[in-house]
């Protein structure tokens, strides 16, 4: 594997889920492959998760690590082609990400989306040219559109604590204040819809997503007939694809508790953190016994030492 | 040691003390303990010697160690349970604890504090719920009521240097411009009513620290009074406990010089550093023979180790 | 070696090159070395190339690296000798140095000037008080008015591509609208001076460097001709040192594109890096096949990696 940016740059993902499961029983037994091998984390926005579990990822794998916060510890990047850097941006992207790939063999990546322009957000401009100037492999550590290691460690978890062979999985909106992107909920219905699972998508009328990430996938604005027997409730808040980036007025009730759990199969809720308590999630169901979202936050290293293991054994 | 948060956590304060001296004799003989073990460092505040030492003391011990300045690198974190989170902070303080107790063997946290609410501070309610909800080992990097691995490399210090069987060590207030925490006072304190030595306190009247630290101290307002036939003199200002957090004025003649110095027995001047200097501490101290700060801070590391090796022994 | 700040700390900068470049052919054969030493990088200001090169020079020499960003995660450094104080500085650099020297091995500090005041900068203070108060080996990651760790890159990288014994290099200023430092040309050119290569410097009228630097150098205000039969271009801004760190009005002409390159004898052009893209260099020029820039970053690794093992073989 040379790049790891959505669910279709993975061959078969429950052979990989599957891997990492086996890393979680054995962390340690590949560290002949990490050897000399040196990994760059690079973020253009905060990350703790991410930044943490791919780092133990890493150095479980016998790897060195070197973590950049670029904006505040190197440089203001230009993205723009051809631009007359006159401003405020002093190194261009081709040449950082260039640069950084004469130093590194892996180098992961987190750029959030705008959330002003849909058309260069999803054009994941900052993304892909990291892709072509660095001339390493490339992780995805969130881009403007997917989170694909978050959603390699929600099918990770589903895989581990499953109890039908075919489990419903919903993807169920909840409120926030403040407007969210979009790539946890595109990824994780990506990687649904090419799993093993019934999975459906329940969200207030405005949220739909982009269809591209939603092929196969039941797509309903009540969430009570989603919650139906559930066996997964993925719970998460995203700003509407159309009017691009925004919060619409109203849908607080749309927040999980434990009456609507009621109506599940005793589903367990996950959350890809970090969560607002009392806003998207209450705390009765955050401390309740159905909450695996700190368990589903520790499957993160498997998944990333997954990805990073294929990634080394091509190197 | 599953815990290291003050004195208290401690069975035999002078045993941890020599051990600390014989890794400093011996400082690479337990990589073993520490293989494919890893160290969380939380930053809340800045922080260099607290920062650098634990780190060089978790590689001795052949750990792995991943930092994280929460504030500026992850997420602002909500610590009051039941919150509605519809405000600025991101994550509650129950997620990341329980998350990153996931991706490490032991946790390091630093958190300051405010200096407005004495009973929130003295409730070290941040600490205590990363203690709560992390599930490993936390060692303190210096919480709002004390800096016990400061205090432990002080204890390392004085054994280390002393010329007596029973040391006179003088804490000795000194003025400062801006509110510090009680912190360093408070642990170093505690350490010393349990420490074989004679302990003094000297402070301008108003500055008495909560006396559930200084039990078993004699506590002066004339600091000649204090300083005579004194083999230690531990340097440090802080803010009054009551009126909290309040720099009183005048008191600037009680910055240490020489000519207060003869009335020691040739005393060795401590102090936890950063300090201001000609403000706190003069140059002629600073920069004289009976200086030992920096030698102190060195002391740092080994304190570190000592718990950090026991920490992973019963891990 | 105890301390490179300078081309005056090298004996031979021929052999310091040419193990560069045996380091590049074979880079883990000395991991012995570095086992149990570590780097402290210390970072005044914003670093990419140096801060990744140098840790991973480090790593491939089996040691250890901490890095601080001592402005943001320490303590705002004091560095007038006698100051009272009583302002916005925490922490004293003979503090700061003689602690960070009790933590590591070997010291890299990287101090921008301020290009306000020149006999400040060019006297190096921060620098050397570092230097005088470590303990430990210096390295230069970029001080006030040198950045030797890259001028021997760009030293190794002129001995691995040129194609004549004695190349022509010609060092060309270039348009910004920013002042920049000296440090980079200051420091190409007195390695240049010492280096079996012609040397020429060009610049417009205003921009002459301290002739402490350039003694040997053919200096001229004509690019045309500085280009003519050129071999290696170095392309570099500087503000001026009289008036200093001045940017004089016009000289936008000076920027190099492909019309220029025509004058050379197909010359390998040269940029430190970060640069500002068809302000200093044409897109043109940078995309097209005689631009060496990232593969002259790529060489700040071997560079590193040379004065580290000679560092560490002394320690």
């Amino acid at each position: 594997m040379k790049l790891f940016t959505s669910v279709h740059d993975v061959n078969d993902i429950n052979a990989l889920a599957a891997e990492a499961l086996e890393l979680k029983q054995n962390p340690y037994a590949h560290q002949h492959l990490g050897k000399n091998k040196t990994l760059g984390l690079v973020f253009l926005n905060p990350s703790l998760r991410t930044r943490m579990s791919t780092q133990k990822a890493a150095l479980n794998l016998g790897m060195n690590v070197m973590v950049l916060n670029i904006d505040k510890e190197g440089w203001a990047l230009e993205l723009q082609d051809g631009a007359i850097m006159n401003g405020g941006t002093v190194e261009h992207v081709r040449e950082a990400a260039a640069v950084m790939g004469q130093y590194v063999d892996i180098i992961g990546v987190r750029s959030f989306p705008g959330l002003k322009d849909r058309e260069e957000d999803y054009s994941e401009a900052i993304f892909n040219k990291f892709v072509q100037y660095c001339g390493v492999a490339v992780v995805s550590l969130e881009s403007a559109t997917r989170h694909p290691l978050q959603s390699l460690a929600d099918l990770v978890t589903i895989q581990e604590l499953k109890k039908t062979a075919r489990p419903k999985v919903v993807l169920a909106w909840a409120p926030h204040i403040k407007a969210l992107p979009q790539a946890v909920p595109n990824s994780f219905a990506e990687w649904m819809c090419k799993a093993d699972v019934d999975f459906t998508i329940a969200h207030p009328a405005g949220y739909e997503l982009n269809t591209d990430f939603t092929n196969g996938a039941t797509i309903t604005h009540n969430l009570d007939e989603a919650l139906t027997g559930a066996d997964f409730v993925y719970v998460k808040n995203w700003s509407a694809y159309e009017p691009y980036g925004k919060v619409l007025p109203g849908n607080e009730d749309w927040m999980l508790n434990n009456d609507k759990l009621k109506i599940t199969n005793d589903a367990r809720v996950m959350h890809c953190l970090p969560v607002r308590r009392n806003l998207e999630l209450s705390d009765e169901i955050l401390d309740g016994p159905n909450s695996v979202v700190v368990h589903e936050a520790g499957n993160r290293v498997w998944a990333a030492q997954a990805v990073l293991k294929q990634m080394l054994e091509e190197i």
